[in-house]
């Protein structure tokens, strides 16, 4: 008997705990995880419910606890009363993504699971390779040709079988499906898995413990997928439920322009992929998120809003942030900087509110052309 | 008034506190930080005494705090126990230098030091460069043309004036004190600062409070100039010293053998660079270390032990510890676990005792040849 089950996030539909249950059975949305019973507040100050029995993640390498610091010289330059960081490129294979990865991997460990399949453009697949050797269990990942080489060598390490697949980033997801139903694997998807999306709760949590009394207004999170998005809201949401917190911030999505299906969304805009536009910020490069229209409630219920960030002021940022902060980034967090200056300018943040900003992976994963020499 | 002094480490000679004085007046040797005052207990629970006077390194990106996880599967085909590894590649900028120099860079700051030269296999460049950087300091590094891409790569990106020096290690470091002279630069070495091996005690006061209660019966370094062994004994010393701890934990030096200056001076032996003797451990190739005599007495008064190892055993335990624990690690953290291996081989660590592991420096930073692809 299971503490939680399996809800579709559209038509809200039940379904059973599983590892291979990654869509709704009566409409395909994706799923979320529902717990039988809230936790008390005392409870839920320390450690967010998981979906798994164990009193912390089985598979675990100490991803989280990642350290907030302020910016203060970009907060003078911004007008920013108060900005702060949350470096959460400190986690063990070097992005957010080992939160999700913990709880995924610590779920299929507990089920037995011996072999998954993931896609990714490199730090969910890094971060996967990663735990599924911690956990002793086979992993095949699936990424774009043009994926980093830093990041495909690193998932190599690691012991994982890696696949490069010709063409855009879904083509990788469509050969990791075909892959895992050819050969009867759990496919670890980081995008569909609702235990990953839970295991990213514990960036809100934390912010909570580590800013008490002093919680930023705004935080302001790059968004390909949204997992980090989704989790940090339900995070914040469950703090809120359960008593702990007053309020929650609001959370800002950034995107870059060449891909922005959320911001334009957002806008009310029609989106398509244009042939030729590309970006540096590679971890956002999502042309058709499955979880799209969660990511937008959350913009909503969070009074957030989503914009999309030009390729110059990526590079900028990714620049400005190593030789002023000594935050050496992707440039896909970098994107986040680049929003929250649009967002001052068009008075979404105003100068006497109080900002973090996500970190989400580190620059030795990735740096863009511009900086290679 | 300062509330500490500069003190030679082999004739005990006095010297006031200056970021200028790296070694003895009258004998040359390297200097360590001497405090007035011994704090209490309580006190220095929680944080070493420092040689700054803010309540915390004033230029400070959230080093430390890296978390401590079993390696279980390593452990038992070792059969030893109770193994743990210390995620030190978990700092700010991928390596536990940044302990050393948020420290350095602090007294920097509070002397009002516009800019500073150092010179680096690597890691303690990129780590100067990034705090250098937060600190609006001017930063030179000089680094060996053989310092892995990755690493100079990451210096530039943080805005620091790197020098690419022909030559052996030495080279590098004879031109940033040259540099220095011609130029009235601050020479930032992290081999001779004492405010740097200041930095590196708070290993120790983590493993303390970490691990309170369990604290391990050998803590196993990989030891080029040997700051984080040095710093390591400083911590648990005065924690001893202070009565927080009962005991210290042997520390053990791990070497290369191609670069093996303590390995042979701790066995008696006299030791040269072979020509063409090179290690893919890079961060402890380290023919002359400036503090090998503090190392030495380290050693001594841990009981510890230091031994070299061969190449193909470093850069087995390199893929071992991805593949098995998800650990991505640089070959020069891998000698480490390869050291462990020839101490549970000699009996000095038995199959009951307590192991951690200092795992130093990210895997993204310096990947061996071997695993290149």
């Amino acid at each position: 008997m299971s503490h939680f089950s399996l809800v579709c996030t559209r038509c809200a539909q039940a379904h059973s705990p599983s590892m291979t249950t990654l869509g709704c059975g009566s409409c395909g949305a994706p799923l979320d995880v529902l717990y039988e019973s809230t936790p008390d507040a005392n409870q839920s100050r320390v450690v967010p419910p998981m979906p798994f029995h164990a009193e912390s993640p089985p598979i675990s390498l100490g991803e989280g606890n990642t350290p907030i610091v302020p910016l203060d010289a970009t907060g003078r330059t911004l007008g920013l009363r108060d900005l702060k960081a949350k470096l959460e490129y400190l986690n063990p294979t070097g992005s957010f993504k080992d939160r999700g990865t913990a709880t995924m991997m610590s779920v299929a460990a507990e089920l037995g699971v011996d072999a998954v399949a993931e896609d990714s453009s490199g730090n969910a697949g890094a971060s996967v390779a990663a735990y599924a050797a911690r956990a002793g269990i086979e992993a095949h990942i699936f990424a774009p040709v043009s994926a980093p080489q830093a990041k495909m060598q690193q998932i190599g390490v690691y012991g994982a079988h890696t696949h490069a697949i010709e063409g855009p980033r879904e083509a990788a997801t469509e050969a990791a499906v075909a892959f895992c139903r050819e050969n009867s694997l759990v496919y670890a998807s980081h995008n569909l898995s609702p235990s990953f999306l839970e295991g990213t709760k514990t960036f809100a949590y934390e912010i909570a413990s580590q800013m008490a009394g002093a919680l930023p207004d705004h935080v302001v999170i790059p968004v390909g997928n949204g997992s980090l998005f989704i989790g940090a809201w339900k995070g914040f949401h469950g703090l809120v439920a359960a008593g702990v917190l007053d309020r929650a911030p609001k959370l800002h999505a950034i995107q870059a322009e060449a891909v922005m299906p959320v911001a334009a969304a957002f806008a009310g805009r029609e989106w398509t992929p244009q042939p030729g536009a590309a970006t540096i910020a590679g971890g956002i490069a999502v042309g058709d998120p499955p979880r799209k229209q969660q990511v937008l409630d959350v913009l909503r219920a969070s009074g957030g809003v989503s914009i999309a960030v030009a390729e110059a002021a990526i590079a900028s940022w990714h620049a400005r942030l190593a030789n002023t902060e000594g935050i050496y980034c992707e440039p896909t967090s970098a994107a986040a900087f680049a929003g929250l200056e649009l967002l001052i300018e068009a008075g979404h943040v105003a100068s006497h509110d109080s900002v973090l900003v996500a970190v989400t992976g580190f620059g030795l994963k990735d740096t863009p052309p511009t900086n290679n020499r």
